[in-house]
């Protein structure tokens, strides 16, 4: 399990915040060697009385099994490009559970499978230094948006030489509404690892979509038991309207699975003011 | 805990179907020797918030203390005939989780209390080749759709003989409306097991209730890693309008907990098509 | 975790009531020394989906870290004075679960943080026969029924000389609504052993709030296996309206975590009937 507690100022007002977490986590093999399992949060567990949402019901959490041929996941998995590539370095005691005024945070914009309520497989798979994924939807009546039966689908390469990884990866959402174009993105990233510094940056460009393209770069740095990390990224909407934003943190290691954390966030749309964070983290 | 995952036919389209689940197991032994305990799964365990379903309000998940006296369990439990005799043997991965286009499944239709929302009283009792078995709803404001304070309440018996079971049960419905006549069922069940094959049959009457009767039968033979088995049922609607529906599925053992599955159902409802499932079930 | 089972009669009708819980304990210490932990029931998780409520969103089960400076606890925390004095002795199966017809119980009416679904911040320290508390809410939009973002506040302190204690505890709630006073409660508890016998009073004096004040005093003696416990509380409403209530209950122990319990409650309110539960409660 893990918890939190802290202080948020969300641009108006110091608040506390905390929370804690068990997580479980189910495995086993077969007699053949094949290795499967799943994992979910108990609040993730799920509402046996509607179904409408959790582990139980398969759209949150997620089962998998693996052998030599790859490992297939379903639930709640992330995109193909999202398994392979992650996201920007995370700061403060929040994560991503606090942004910018306008929501920004260390998370990729990836197009799909992002906001960890669809079910859907992923399969991945790695042979020496080179890593692909493949995602898609699971054909439940995912409705995006389009009032329709919408799928999305993803695919992803990496390729790793000493410190150094790059990967491309490509999403579809496959719009149900007839005559409307599929929105399409493509992602270039690269992670590279310089003595006690990480860096990760990554582009993404998106076709018949609402913005245009975003990018962003982060790095984090550990002496000792402090880790300062940073992010900034951009997004470029159709017919102008950016936004930049962007975080910095630093983590101070307790030990014994506390961390002392914290941030500050902020973006340039007018008006908007910065926020910040200031807690401790734990993991048991 | 459990989970599963696989592909799912249902009638129209083919998609992902998966879940994982977490049951909590706790029991504890009196002085005086009674054993007491209770059980229920994560997505069971309620809202504290709203208390509206779930173990933690008794309407989920069970408890239980038994001794020489017998067992006497409350919470979800199942009523007094499914208690002694069960269902009709399982097909696929999906289990009783999907059935036909128009919903019959491998569940023997019981009458009372088998929707697994019901807070009850369910008291067991075996002494040598008999056991018996008596039921009933809490009285707390069990509404079955008359808009009243309905009371259920069923007993059961059963018989062994070597390899054979033979057993009856009785269900009432005690409908709170002024001038209605409780509904009842009478089943009479049937098990045995020939060398690797379990045969299962009711027969069960209905008196002032929507169906006159309702048969099924089950078998299920095991060669090796390999299961088959199926089930037929139908419903004799009052007025006509019977309804037939099958299942039969193959199960391959993985060892370690992992069972390939898949099975086909069907009615003959007028219209309807089969449906199908294909997947792995894991057991932790 | 813990679960029970039992019959409670309401005033009008016998009914059966059961439940079973699991409770989630954290715990971990950091290279310096400092404790810290949390704890949360399985009902408590949250429901991920919405976050509306949960350990998961910090309104219900709590974290903490401790050393030398005391404890500071986050989430579903007690006020200061709850926190130091506890609730009257508890009496029946059911605990506060069942009240009288109008809802008295065991629980003291603390003004502040007594309805389990606010996040606050609690500050507990000891230093020999001293220890005091300071309890807040956490200032994200409480709304305590004026529409507004009200804001709670608890100091409190207890002495312990040999086997008595003595406290005063003060809470206020800063309503957020223009031109309203705040409503405010002083407490004065007293705790006493007395060989088998434990003896708990309080007086609470309410300003500006709806009642003027209220007091109450409990008692329970063990004698072997057998506890008996009994409360008696009254509230002074203003302008007259006092309500007077009480109960009385026996535990006899089965030992391996099983007790045998039963209770009577019941009010002074003009019409209302006792209430009763026997049942058996186990902790695992």
């Amino acid at each position: 399990g893990n918890g939190r507690m802290g202080v948020v100022y969300d641009g108006a007002d110091w608040e506390f915040s905390s929370r804690a977490r068990v997580v479980f986590t189910l495995s086993g093999t077969t007699d053949g060697g094949l290795e499967f399992g799943g994992s979910f949060r108990a609040d993730q567990a799920g509402d046996g009385a509607t179904g409408a949402w959790g582990a139980d019901t398969g759209n949150a959490g997620s089962v998998y099994i693996s052998g030599a041929f790859g490992k297939i996941s379903m639930g709640d998995v992330a995109s193909a490009p999202e398994a392979l590539f992650g996201d920007l370095a995370s700061v403060g005691y929040m994560g991503d559970s606090q942004g910018t005024a306008n929501g920004g945070t260390n998370n990729i914009p990836y197009l799909t499978l992002d906001d960890g309520t669809q079910s859907a497989l992923l399969y991945t798979y790695s042979a020496g230094a080179f890593s692909v994924a493949a995602s898609m939807s699971d054909g439940i009546g995912e409705d995006l948006g389009s009032g329709g039966d919408d799928q999305v689908y993803a695919v992803a390469g990496a390729y790793t030489f000493g410190n150094y990884t790059v990967g491309l990866g490509y999403e579809v959402i496959d719009w149900d509404a007839a005559g409307v174009d599929n929105t399409t993105q493509l992602e270039l990233a690269a992670v590279a690892t310089f003595g006690n510094t990480d860096v990760k940056a990554y582009y993404a460009d998106q076709q018949d979509g609402i913005i245009d393209a975003a990018f962003g770069i982060s790095a984090a740095t550990t002496f000792g038991a402090t880790t300062v990390a940073g992010y900034v990224q951009q997004i470029d909407a159709i017919g102008g309207g950016d936004v930049t934003w962007y975080g910095i943190g630093v983590d101070y290691d307790l030990g014994g699975g506390a961390v002392l954390s914290g941030a500050i966030q902020d973006d340039d749309v007018t008006g908007s003011d910065p926020t910040a964070n200031f807690g401790v983290r734990f993991s048991f």
